[in-house]
């Protein structure tokens, strides 16, 4: 991840984009890219979606998508110096705190 | 990355939240977390902006936020059965040869 | 309509906010409260999620969303010029052209 | 905008489209517009922003987005009854008790 962070950073300084790659226009393209995300979804039910992969242009689509928000996650990430798999471990141990899992399994969780 | 996805999905499975974390589900919750990622940007200046690591407090929400977004696009991810990296790769890749470099640097790109 | 969209500037104009309620800022603003509105959802099955208004809280939730999207979707219009039912109007008769309506009702529509 | 708001549900129906438009499904398609309209705004800087009505095509696709945010947000609204302006005027009168004008204008209020 650490490779892929740094081509992206190489990508835009080769284009003069870093001027454009700030924190908060960062932001604002994680947000559109994950709505394109979704957008693949809208109007299917959870069945057609659960076999979004079956067809190989949606899957290809899905991937292509994947990568975009992953892109400006990681060029948001450099942009205010966040490590995002370490923010990932902090916050999945605080969750662990938060929402105990229950002792036996089978007892339906209700989703938060 | 490997490790903290299972750990993601060990979680979810401890508090019977698979049923939950469908792609169609999934790719929403990315969509919303991508959106309170966002919210910390949407009145700063972008001097604001770039400045926003400097208060601790919202440096914390910040890497929580982050954390968000990487846990659902990961879970997302596995829901689908995608190599996020991989995607990436690949979509970096496609877009060297899309958006070509220019011979000299200080051309002032524009952004597509 | 009206009467709403000059009370939102006048309550910006008193507190001083117009300085904040910028074209970027409120496109952001809006984006972001759209996903307040989805969260709502995220987790419900479809069946769950057509009986949202059955319980008060959730549907005062609904209703409040509902006050914000529209609250930044109208200040942002004053913000650029633009009435939001003229281009609702347009777009609609765009559309009719753009997909003609079958000639007979029954056969399912497979949506765009 | 009553009338819109008939006529787009007219519009769905005679496509066959009213199975796709579930609350759910609507609150995503909502937000999936949202973040379009967003993604004119997200290499802009503020000034660029404000000057965004200049250019013609850019100014089409601004109504455009307008619109489409505007569709989707009052057939969310038809979707569970939900009146978007009667919501909207409740939520003005909670915020002037939340956010009381000050006194005097000219106190450079601070966006919450």
């Amino acid at each position: 991840m650490d490779a892929l962070q740094e081509r992206l950073t190489e990508f835009a300084a080769a284009r003069d984009w870093q001027q454009y790659h700030v924190p908060k226009n960062l932001a604002a393209a994680l947000s559109v890219e994950a709505g394109e995300l979704l957008e693949i979804f809208q109007w299917l039910t959870p069945e057609q979606a659960a076999a979004v992969m079956d067809d190989a242009e949606t899957a290809h689509r899905v991937r292509d998508e994947v990568a975009d928000v992953m892109a400006y996650l990681l060029q948001f990430c450099t942009s205010v110096g966040v490590d995002p798999l370490a923010a990932l471990a902090a916050k999945i141990e605080r969750n662990e705190l938060r929402f105990p899992a229950p002792k036996r399994r089978g007892e339906r969780g209700e989703r938060e």
